[in-house]
């Protein structure tokens, strides 16, 4: 009887001490993806700003992007939006209307998926805006 | 004796299924926190590409950003460094050599406490550039 009882404590630690490390690495592994894409690819498409440019961000993020997200399969780790707001310089133009961008693993399986699609992509340019993106290809450094 | 059994083969049933729902919520806390930076203002200090102009992508990440980031306290949740390394455009050249961006909380916070440490970063870029930044203000959509 005292051994059954002792038995089920000691299954119930070992139990516990198991969820609470899994707990510490999920908590670490978190932490360190949540800081850092060191290491990926990153293609930034930049929508400059100049008198008279539109850019409809509501399209850009519902519709725009999401297609082409879908056209990058498991290459893609993750993309990003974001709208500019102000130049951080004073009395200086703000620089970009908006910046979509990609984080993917390998450049030449992005550049295969967006080959055969480009023409579906540029046609939906007009959709959203009346200027042509600077496109920047870089190395996630930190 | 059987009673025993049958309560201990409960209790690490309940126990596993506790940890099985742990894992799934961590994972789901995860790819949410790893895939976006919603809402955070994003200060990016961009360095554009000219014939002549310089780099030092090693400095910079040891010594400059460190020193920017060390100003910001804990209005700054994270910052990063990326290396352009090309244009996504054929035939046209680099746009940026690199990028450095901050995610902070708060955009006011942030210019009072870059405000009067302005001379000490400006007097670090000749240590690492030859180019004056331009510098983009936005919003994390998504």
């Amino acid at each position: 009887m005292k051994i059954k009882l002792l038995l089920s404590a000691l299954l119930m630690i070992t139990c516990l001490a198991g969820f609470s490390q899994e707990k510490q690495s999920r908590k670490a592994k978190k932490n360190s993806s949540a800081v850092s894409e060191k290491g990926l690819i990153k293609v930034s498409v930049m929508y400059p700003f100049a008198e008279g440019k539109t850019f409809d961000m509501q399209y850009y993020e519902t519709k725009h992007m999401p297609m082409v997200a879908g056209f990058l399969g498991s290459n893609l780790v993750k993309y990003t939006i974001e709208k500019g707001t102000a130049s951080g310089i004073p009395n200086t133009p703000l620089p970009f209307m908006a910046i979509g961008c990609f984080y993917v693993k390998d450049l030449a399986a992005y550049q295969a998926a967006i080959g055969p699609n480009r023409d579906a992509i540029r046609a939906d340019f007009p959709n959203y805006t009346n200027v042509s993106p600077v496109i920047l290809v870089s190395e996630v450094i930190k």
